[in-house]
């Protein structure tokens, strides 16, 4: 499947890995690449990541990336999602399913972030408000990158990834791919794009949790 | 041990009769403890919680409760919780212990609720500034009363309840307390008071969980 991804930090630099390796074709979008040495906040250079690829994954411009997209991925920074995406093309959005894995946290007060929306609203909503004809489908949003693609990482994989949408058809889509894609076992589907208030409000205490265990190697299970 | 509960209602009713069962010498503290026959909330009348503790646990005003308790127990729901917290009067909870329970959930504009503080504050953090001699440790407000005072309703009690606080001695004492009274297993200090922010804003996404599987007979777990 035709893949697209709109931010190459190591969110999208590891989901992206990801997907090559489970045969997708993918694109990963970025502001500049032509310069695929330069380094990426946590991830690596888009060079040595098209190198972990086989040089199987392309890096391209957020239009191109979202244009090649039948299902986009925004893994950009939360504050600059909507911007990324604008820039993205609204008409390469159009009609797709749009995975939003993104964050609204605001780092420029210091540790700990806040949030730059939430309560009332989500960056969620902020998406699909901006591009009414994309399904949005948040999820992935609740814990660290590696357990993203690789779950088995903590408990066994006993623990929960959620996903927030208006559409079921591409809830029941996504939900089918995290499963697929990445060993996921239980996905709760909490709602509409409105339920991402709750997601994205998870991320204080993941922050606190951190800092309390010492390592990011965790995730929410819902004990029942 | 002396045990104040500020709130009547069926936070404060359940904790009350467990700590009763428990051997605990319990006062419940309330507006208007002459209503004894008035139904409170969720929770049965307070006629039929003395009843229940067969006639040892006591009704008084917030006062009365306050100045019993060499630990207080704030269970009042969090649109009051500063206002009847100085009901009971600050003298009354100086150099004391405060558990509190509250959640600033506001239902005035329906469900979902929202939180009338968050992000770069709590309630929490309000409570304490309000009464800064006394120790205040946040816990139990992320899961549903009846789990509160007995967790292995779900999960066989495999799952997680957080302290917040700024005093360590406080913290480690309250989470000895949950352990003998409640038989909870796991407790993870996430910090000072500043980490209520977390635990509150755990809320939204409890409340949208709830709606999702259909009971609130559920609580989070820290899979590791």
């Amino acid at each position: 499947m035709k893949i697209g991804i709109i931010g190459s930090g190591v969110v999208g630099q590891t989901i992206g890995a990801k997907l090559v390796e489970r045969g997708e074709d993918v694109v990963l979008g970025t502001r500049s690449p032509q310069k695929l040495e330069d380094k990426r906040g946590m991830g690596g250079s888009l060079g040595e990541w098209v190198k972990k690829t086989n040089n199987k994954g392309r890096v391209a411009t957020f239009q191109e990336a979202a244009r090649h997209g039948e299902i986009v991925i925004n893994a950009t920074a939360g504050t600059g999602s909507v911007e990324a995406l604008k820039a993205a093309g609204e008409q390469n959005l159009n009609g797709k399913i749009v995975i939003d894995i993104s964050n609204p946290l605001d780092f420029s007060k210091g540790m700990p972030p806040s949030l730059t929306v939430c309560n009332t609203d989500s960056l969620g909503e902020q998406v699909q408000r901006a591009f009414p004809k994309a399904n949005i489908v948040k999820t992935l949003n609740t814990m660290t990158t590696v357990i993203m693609v690789d779950p088995s990482q903590v408990a066994g994989g006993d623990h929960h990834v959620f996903v927030s949408g208006n559409d079921a058809a591409a809830k029941a889509r996504v939900t089918e791919l995290l499963k697929r894609w990445f060993g996921w076992r239980d996905v709760i589907d909490l709602g509409d794009i409105t339920t991402a208030r709750g997601t994205e409000m998870i991320l204080p205490i993941w922050v606190r949790l951190w800092g309390a265990l010492g390592t990011p190697m965790f995730n929410f299970k819902v004990a029942r």
